[in-house]
């Protein structure tokens, strides 16, 4: 790579790219220290006061600079790890050697997320070169995004102090399309189970014991079709107890928009699962939803076993909105299937319910300035955006903090995230880096936006 | 072996055991020629004339000994396959060198079927050799029944004339326990069902498509909820209307009970499937029933996968009764599934429709000549009892044949059919030549039983 285009410096990134900083394979545990020892270097050269923080798992690096309590303090949410590569033989080049195609860098992490970081740090870096004091900036860059952020999790309570910001801005999203600036406003939790019911000590014949024995598969799916209405509510007495109907006034702040052609062509559907009284993007970001994620019991393959199955499997999620607290949602969920278990069919639930929903303010301050950002530099409104999806730990995060999460990225959806040949534009960087460096600025001055 | 034991040749037995005759593996299809060509020959010494009938898979054996058309003509159905022997190192002696322990023959295939095979051509042998007339035999030895029977199945047309029997007798069942002798009078039918469900291209992220996206294996557990109403009936309209309640008279006759504690122990079962209006034993026996027999969709294993699975795929088998047609159930079954699918789902049902049921006649001389030499044989009253399960070339043949179906053999549930250490009574053996010799002379001699 010999561009060197300012104000990103493109071997430096190719640096950054370089370190095989794969969080969930072992055997690059090395590269993930190295890794991190280069961030923290690149945070104390951009002007922090920086430092690794050891996790049960791979380490956090954090950086500081606080000039003034009270400034507004800005923490950004960052990670240095990235996906595994394979398959490998599908990548165009060395994942691990950044290549630059049609204005396009190609590598493992190139968007997700060490493009994003490096962008966000150097605008971090250019905003307190220019000797700008006006803002406290602290940065947390995560080893185990990739992996569930456990480690980072666990010691999220003991750096609550130095964690504390007015606002977190989690660089970890992006924009529907180039010509729809949007900033992520939202994040929905998520609860999981793991069903397990049995019936028998072993796969019983269907000739010989079909008509008197119970069979796992057949009982949980009659429990599991009892979780929804005919309406497409979710059918569990409390669920929805602790939703909050969103204003006219926010709901008009934001687009909650799917393109409904654009998915059926990406992805054959047919149709649409619909929840009564609200929009299908509505279903997607601001209300709950309940899904069989996985259910396995019995033979389903090639060919027939005339087998009562003796056990079925199942996993559930739920995702959870504003104001719902999961680890309350998840008892009600787990309480229901167990009270409607069918009697004689030994039914445990394991449950995961430590995804917080998080939901910032278009109000805020830092929601204003972003979208200012986001106006000025693509010359269009910008509306805000919910993601159905989850980021536990920006939400945890946010909590600890005690600061107002926002969301932003640049990266397009068919940036090839997660899969061979992850791409990310410079142009695109350029962007990103425009509007983190603006909104410091903009924070700063404390224009009225 | 060394015993030469009168009326059961355990010499010659070892011989028919010691040929390799898995029908399901085709490095055997040797052993499989030699087989039936030494079954053949077997015949021709019981004074039989027998030949080999080609199929489109292993060749069945055919002989008969027809003196006069207005004699009683039984055909015996027998098969010489056997099941595969692994896992090969859990024998405690050669599957395929017969070993006496104890009493009883261990080789594959000492009860099923060979045993039983042999100890039916020794009789018939015995009662042709000592010149009785008065009987027409006619014995089919199948090579495929471990493996569905399919060769035989469709040679059955063009063999009817040769097949025509006032008399089937399907050497292939058993006894609950030495105790309690039992005639087995009727099986069930079947018909099974490959369920495909698609909702898209590929699997979704259960976050940005939650609330969104059909769920293909939500909407196919809450299809097949729809299969059963609370009472345990299935709830399909006009799939029970062919269905003939049983007599009181007939009811009398057999015995349908089951052993509720003993299955609860062998099964660690906590409980029972029950159709109101019907006991367990009837339930198992001579009511339809409808089970999933596999269900798969999504990852279903260990941790989790935030997926809305794009298929799932199920297998269903509904087990028929006397009077019901498998192919007019089965559309049954298909087009309240196809109804009740979610638009937007795209539901792909293959059948499996040539399971006959089949019933025989407690009344009938054949039904009581056998139910007499069990009680004479084993000093106790003997009932009738039904199978649950399903022999589906018995009905079949039965139907082509035009003949009274009956079941009757000397195997026990705990002599490892189809499992490691097979064995077989030299005992029960005797005791099953006495039933078929003594059988064929309360047929010839007419007497009133």
């Amino acid at each position: 790579m010999n561009i060197n285009t300012d104000p990103i410096p493109l071997e430096e990134l190719a640096t950054f790219l370089r370190f095989k900083s794969i969080s969930s394979e072992p055997e690059f545990k090395k590269e993930m220290l190295s890794c991190a020892k280069w961030v923290e270097n690149f945070l104390i050269e951009a002007g922090l006061r920086a430092e690794v923080w050891e996790t049960p798992g791979h380490p956090s690096v954090f950086g500081q600079s606080v000039f003034n309590k009270d400034s507004p303090t800005v923490l950004f949410y960052l990670h240095y790890d990235v996906q595994p590569v394979d398959p490998l033989e599908l990548w165009e080049s060395d994942p691990f050697e950044a290549t630059v195609r049609n204005g396009e860098v190609y590598a493992r992490g190139a968007c997700d997320n060490k493009g994003q970081c490096f962008y966000t740090l150097c605008a971090i870096k250019k905003f307190l070169k220019a000797g700008n004091t006006g803002v406290n900036i602290k940065v947390i860059i995560e080893g185990e995004e990739e992996m569930g952020s456990s480690g980072l999790s666990k010691i999220l309570e003991s750096k609550a102090e130095a964690l504390q910001a007015d606002y977190l801005i989690v660089v970890d999203s992006g924009i529907p399309a180039m010509d729809t600036p949007r900033v992520t406003i939202g994040v929905r939790g998520i609860v999981t189970f793991d069903v397990q019911a049995t019936a028998a000590n072993m796969d019983l014949h269907s000739g010989q014991m079909g008509g008197i024995a119970l069979n796992p598969v057949t009982e949980l799916a009659k429990l599991f079709a009892k979780l929804w209405d005919d309406e497409g509510h979710i059918a569990i007495p409390g669920i929805y107890d602790d939703v909050i109907e969103l204003s006219e006034e926010f709901l008009r702040e934001v687009d909650l928009s799917i393109d409904e052609e654009g998915y059926k062509k990406s992805f054959a559907l047919k149709g649409f699962f619909h929840e009564e009284g609200y929009s299908l993007g509505e279903g997607g970001t601001v209300r709950p939803c309940l899904e069989v994620n996985g259910f396995a019991g019995g033979y389903a393959g090639e060919g027939f076993k005339t087998i009562i199955p003796a056990k079925a499997r199942a996993k559930l999620s739920c995702r959870i909105v504003q104001n719902q607290d999961p680890k309350k949602i998840a008892q009600i969920i787990a309480d229901f299937l167990q009270k409607n278990a069918k009697e004689g069919i030994d039914v445990k639930i394991e449950m995961d319910h430590g995804g917080l929903p998080a939901m910032g303010n278009p109000k805020s301050p830092i929601a204003r300035i972003i979208k200012k950002a986001y106006e000025e530099l693509f010359g269009l409104p910008c509306k805000f955006m919910i993601m159905g999806g989850s980021i536990p730990i920006a939400a945890s995060l946010a909590k600890t903090a005690r600061a107002e999460l926002i969301l932003m990225g640049m990266v397009l959806p068919d940036d090839a995230m997660h899969a061979p040949n992850e791409h990310f534009g410079v142009k695109r960087m350029k962007m990103g880096y425009d509007i983190v460096l603006r909104s410091l600025e903009m924070l700063q001055s404390g224009e009225n936006v």
